[in-house]
């Protein structure tokens, strides 16, 4: 079944609101197996509502409408609906009802447009709003079949989830569902992940396998359409076997989490701590490593040190590494391995990662922006310096340089713990 | 003029990405006074995606599109519109130097689909892409305009807001421009800021008064159409007036600036210099901070002491005051004092800033998720330490608990300096 979404509402034509209505429904949808073609944002505008349920009728089975359920005069979803299927708008009583004894509840009077949160077109389905006063409607007519729902998200989502699915799984008679996996990969852009994988996604159908890119991280969904779980999970671990016998060296999870919590895991496995010193991403990467719910048994702890003195002064460093004639300075391979070993010995921890390099706007140290050290110290071994140049605005730049020694760490710990 | 816009992804119709570039665009375009009927989401289907153009240049006289314009098959964007131009495809070659320059600097192979973001159609103006690869196409026929940009917000948003509307208002003919200032707010929320506002933005129509929360910090743009930017300038003034006498002391900059770097320049501007040491921001408050460029005249480092051991040891904070029978516990005031004041010391800085509290999850040491201490040690007085209950998930607690404490530092540094 061919679905479109059409939004109502002029505050999303003038960017007030963001459509995440739309996002939640084809998310919904995708799930159910039932496939979105177009998003439509329309205003609050009954001859351009009828014009975007004219188009949307002539291209897909299903129509999903989020918003213009409301009391006011601008609210018209169901008002231009039945105008469209000349049918007429009874009320809903029990909603009726409800509306009524809020009212009468609060000691207010109702006005007349109240009672347009109880309108159902003629012949239609309810679809109760536990969370609000406006009924939602469900109606089939001539193959072609119609969901009103609500607009605030807190309406709409239980709506749809709930009484929303059943009446779609009545109508649809589509018994398979989807079954989507993601695969999360680091150390390799998003183009160069595509060019490695072009002869399996061009060669199969069915799972689809389709990379995105996310900031700072490549991901790819491989998705099916089975009746059961396991017979999704059959088609999907094969087509995950086949991406992983190509690219496996980047694939960092198994499931949609960040680089840095693959991390956590691997450390919590072997029960490993860490601690960082940071330079040129100030802090950024302790605080994506913090952002890990639970990662205080893992992440003792760090320190931002910013300028030479703090490396000295928090670190330890001697000045004579840092400055003057012939000094490695604080850029280097040898500094980034200084700041790993003395963080992790000042802090005890198992692991010390450093990061030190150029963000830019401007060079430093007659060094390029973009150049950047970073260091692991490690258990038993002698510490590894891995060096990049990485491109970008300085925030983008310091993201990479985050991630890039994460990555370089997740693969230390995959190979020796 | 009318506008559309067209959003190109199968992602956003697999709900995977919230279509924040239809917000944005719609916003920036009724700015300029140019209103937005439609707003349309396509996958990256090329018969789909000519459909969309097609349907849109009935209804309206300019289409924006962003999305499919980068370097894998699956974007089409411009393809189909020059299919549907019947225009064929140039290569733009300034980007094309700067895509093979970059690949060249990497030392790695460019593959073919690279070339794709320097592509240009016939007979279009270049929109030049500072952030990224993709280069963005203006092209006007038969009184149709079509402006191409891409889908990534970071790339999207600067070409839109530059050669985008320098691109737009040539063709528009509009010749008075729209002007519009900021006004930056901390300390307040944006419903507590509209509420005190309201007069003031019902009463007028010119200028525009428009309230706009960013994460974290809560906007006011206050816009003008005139020819001339003094003529502006005289009727921005006047309504900036009126807003700070109303809510001037949590005013803390006339234009887009973030609190951080507000933070910074009153730093600079006296001679003084900060530290911080953080435990539930994790890096966080650093972040924000060194983020700003040129920041580390101001800024010299910090600790992120996520465990009590941490605070221990790199802060010599007594395991006393922080474990133990009624021992006063990391999350407590005068932890928050304590950490600012041996920040401050260790670090040879003027102002040591601190942030302790519950990020959540789960309570911690008895206390409630949202409690959040923070300290700011300062030259010649006693440190000073503020409560916050703050409410939210595990992420917008950190960033609402990092620019809290940062606003009170900008109170601080207004008042004492």
């Amino acid at each position: 079944m061919r679905a479109e979404i059409i939004a109502v509402g002029t505050e999303l034509l003038l960017g007030q609101t963001v459509n995440t209505n739309a996002t939640y429904l084809s998310q919904g949808l995708a799930e159910m197996g039932i496939d979105v073609f177009f998003q439509t944002v329309v205003g609050d505008n009954a001859a351009r509502i009828g014009q975007a349920i004219e188009l949307a009728r002539s291209r897909a089975e299903l129509i999903v409408f989020t918003g213009g359920l409301g009391p006011t005069q601008d609210d018209l979803t169901k008002d231009a609906l039945a105008a469209y299927l000349n049918r007429s708008i009874v009320i809903h009583e029990p909603s009726m009802d409800k509306i009524a004894a809020l009212f009468s509840s609060r000691g207010i009077h109702m006005v007349e447009s109240n009672r347009r949160q109880a309108h159902m077109i003629e012949g239609s389905v309810p679809i109760v709003n536990e969370a609000g006063l406006a009924v939602g409607n469900g109606i089939s007519e001539g193959g072609s079949h119609y969901l009103l729902l609500p607009g605030p998200p807190r309406e709409m989502k239980p709506m749809f989830d709930g009484p929303g699915k059943t009446w779609l799984r009545t109508i649809s008679g589509e018994s398979r569902r989807l079954f989507s996996r993601v695969l999360k990969f680091a150390g390799i852009g998003e183009s160069s992940l595509e060019q490695a994988l072009i002869g399996l996604i061009e060669a199969q159908s069915d799972p689809t396998i389709a990379p995105y890119a996310k900031e700072g991280e490549v991901a790819i969904r491989i998705s099916t359409k089975a009746l059961t779980e396991q017979e999704a999970n059959t088609r999907l671990d094969l087509a995950e076997e086949q991406i992983n016998a190509i690219v496996g060296k980047h694939l960092y999870a198994r499931e949609d989490i960040p680089l840095e919590e693959a991390v956590i895991r691997l450390l919590r496995a072997s029960g490993r701590t860490l601690s960082s010193a940071e330079s040129c991403t100030g802090g950024l990467l302790a605080e994506l490593v913090t952002n890990v719910p639970g990662s205080s048994g893992e992440f003792v702890g760090g320190v931002v040190t910013y300028t030479n003195l703090m490396k000295h002064k928090l670190l330890g460093i001697p000045m004579s590494q840092l400055e003057g004639s012939g000094a490695p300075g604080a850029i280097s391979d040898s500094t980034a391995a200084l700041m790993a070993e003395r963080i992790r010995e000042r802090t005890d921890s198992d692991y010390g990662i450093s990061v030190t390099g150029v963000a830019g706007p401007s060079e430093s140290e007659g060094k390029p922006v973009g150049l950047v050290y970073m260091g692991i110290a490690r258990p038993g071994k002698p510490p590894v310096v891995h060096t990049f140049n990485l491109n970008g605005s300085r925030d983008i730049i310091r993201l990479r340089a985050a991630k890039s020694a994460l990555y370089r760490l997740w693969q230390e710990l995959v190979e020796h713990e």
